[in-house]
């Protein structure tokens, strides 16, 4: 035998070698083994403090049975529920695991390794790594105050530029576009250049400033509108977002969708809460007491903070964060630490229940003192 | 407003355009509601017909509050076990989507659109999707008594082959590589080129046959092992698959999966059947029996087949296998048709309870007289 010399990294494509994995929030078990903490509460990940919708609940009991069979490849039941909910046909939907599937997805149907991708500076992370996966030049434009400079972005298209990903909402800052700013945009945007427009948030947006999105998909068929069943709908467990597009789109979308992404569960469980009005608004209701809640902290203790539109608040807490971040670990308050979104200062605070939110508030005043 | 014309289509990348989508096997509720059948037995996507484990189920109503949060990005417990079950590092260790996500990550770490990747003749289906998906060639190497020939696979190796993707057992045709042939195989592949041998169907080998793939690792840097919690382990809803190789690999395997790729069910569903021996020694049992029930029909009644390794028999029914397929159907019986696999006089029958397996011989009988 001729002993092999495999260079596994010197193999793998370009940009594989220069992408950093995706750091997560620090799950609370880990934090519990690694402190022996009895108690913590997580504000790291926007998750939904609600709890899962007990109509959902109830549903997956009644499913668990069928688990030894592969979910619908189609995933027929939700499509068709989301597609009388948005007033789209069937064929515009694609299904994800989770909305980063989806943003992949995209990214791997359109974008190769002589394509531009422009997104805006401390935009969600997940762009620029989807980006560099495939080998494309990432083009970060410089925030304005925090939040996406459309005019600037509008500037850096090239004739390399394939797509360009708007968070609206935006994560980790929480900053906000409005609908007059947005469609100027894409009256802007060549029309062989995606726009893919994130609204993983969509739902704490207050009605009146909702852009309608996806009635512009027949104006724009450049457009990509994506959504996710992580956050207002509380299953960020089970994996489940999507795009609404054009059929067309949403065809090539499907032929690189793996065909059992969506597990059966998820498939159930996102059909079962989008009829759950009432969790819904409670979900929605609990976010906007507890949004005030930590912005009172912020008044009262002297902390400047971006106003957000999200689920969460990132707050300016000055050089130290990453101590601070620390130290809330010690006081079993898990937060995210945003240094890596270029926002060194800064921490962010998913809104979590009014006892939770306290309890942040409790250690930060005690770990400041 | 300028009027946007975008040409989706134009605008894929060139694989995506030429990809047909997966051909999933037909859900039962989807022919219940087209043929409005009030009983249906599945006997096509080789899931596991004993339901699922019971520890699994009552595990798993005990984590349903907790799907609001995100899962266990780096599936801490899950890793763990299965780094004890096979002896090697957690480090070692990629978590899947099902294998199907596992095969995908692999194409896209390590090949790229000028590379060859080469599988057999009758092979999955999803290896030719992976390759294409990204560009690159896919060289289909013609089969041997519908088996792998890997002399002639080793002999299709150019300096453009980046991976070589094995199934062993194979699907749709159950066909079994023995241990030496493998060796002698890995011995002739240039270090440079990775092989994936995917393990689906390991479980249901017979143990003295089955391969010490996991402890070729050490030998072969090049070699990638894959396995599935989709057939023997009853967890194909959920979706969880899995694949071994050298830190290194599994380093940058890394990067590119998607970190909550695995949903919070999936996590704790495999964690919990790697413990419930009863529930695989009781598949492989029902498996073997359900086999010999074929087998026999098979000999009475006067069809060919292709010897299995796997929870499948495919069965030669000659060359209206294509009507014979849609008449089950009308029965209530879904089986899989395989003309996409090059074998259009054959019908792929997964092996489901006793009285399945019976229902599927009297509709069978039912149609052919």
């Amino acid at each position: 035998m001729t002993m092999a010399r495999f260079d596994a990294t010197a193999a793998a494509n370009p940009g594989v070698r220069q992408l950093q994995p995706y750091q997560a929030g620090k799950p609370m078990d880990e934090l519990q083994r690694e402190l022996g903490l009895s108690h913590v509460v997580k504000l790291a990940s926007n998750e939904n403090p609600l709890g899962l919708s007990e109509k959902v609940r109830t549903a997956l009991q009644g499913e668990l049975s069928d688990l030894i069979r592969y979910p619908d490849a189609n995933g027929f039941y939700l499509k068709s529920k989301l597609a009388e909910l948005h007033g789209v046909d069937t064929h515009q939907i694609t299904l994800g695991n989770g909305s980063n599937d989806v943003l992949e997805i995209l990214a791997r149907t359109f974008v190769n390794a002589d394509n531009e991708v422009i997104f805006s500076q401390h935009a969600f992370v997940v762009y620029p790594l989807v980006t560099q996966a495939i080998g494309a030049k990432a083009v970060a434009v410089p925030a304005s105050d925090y939040g996406h400079d459309l005019d600037a972005m509008a500037g850096a298209i090239t004739d390399r530029t394939k797509m360009i990903f708007i968070a609206n909402p935006n994560n980790p800052t929480g900053t906000f576009l409005s609908t007059e700013s947005i469609k100027t945009f894409l009256d802007k945007v060549p029309s062989n250049v995606l726009v893919v427009l994130d609204e993983a948030y969509y739902e704490y947006v207050a009605e009146h400033e909702r852009a309608p999105s996806i009635a512009w998909l027949k104006d724009y068929p450049n457009l990509v509108v994506s959504r996710t069943f992580s956050k207002a709908y509380g299953l960020a467990g089970l994996r489940a977002g999507y795009a609404v597009t054009s059929a067309e789109i949403a065809d090539l979308l499907n032929r690189i969708r793996q065909p059992f992404n969506v597990n059966s569960l998820s498939l159930k469980a996102a059909e079962v809460v989008l009829d759950d009005h009432d969790y819904l608004q409670q979900a929605i209701k609990v976010n906007a007491a507890g949004m005030q809640q930590l912005i009172e902290f912020c008044q009262q203790d002297g902390f400047g903070y971006i106003p957000s539109h999200g689920n969460f608040l990132t707050i300016e807490v000055g050089p130290k964060a990453a101590d601070i971040y620390q130290k809330l670990l010690h006081e079993g308050v898990i937060v995210r630490p945003v240094a890596g979104y270029e926002l060194p200062n800064h921490l962010r605070v998913s809104i979590g229940l009014a006892d939770e939110n306290q309890a942040f508030i409790d250690a930060m005043r005690r770990i400041s003192y």
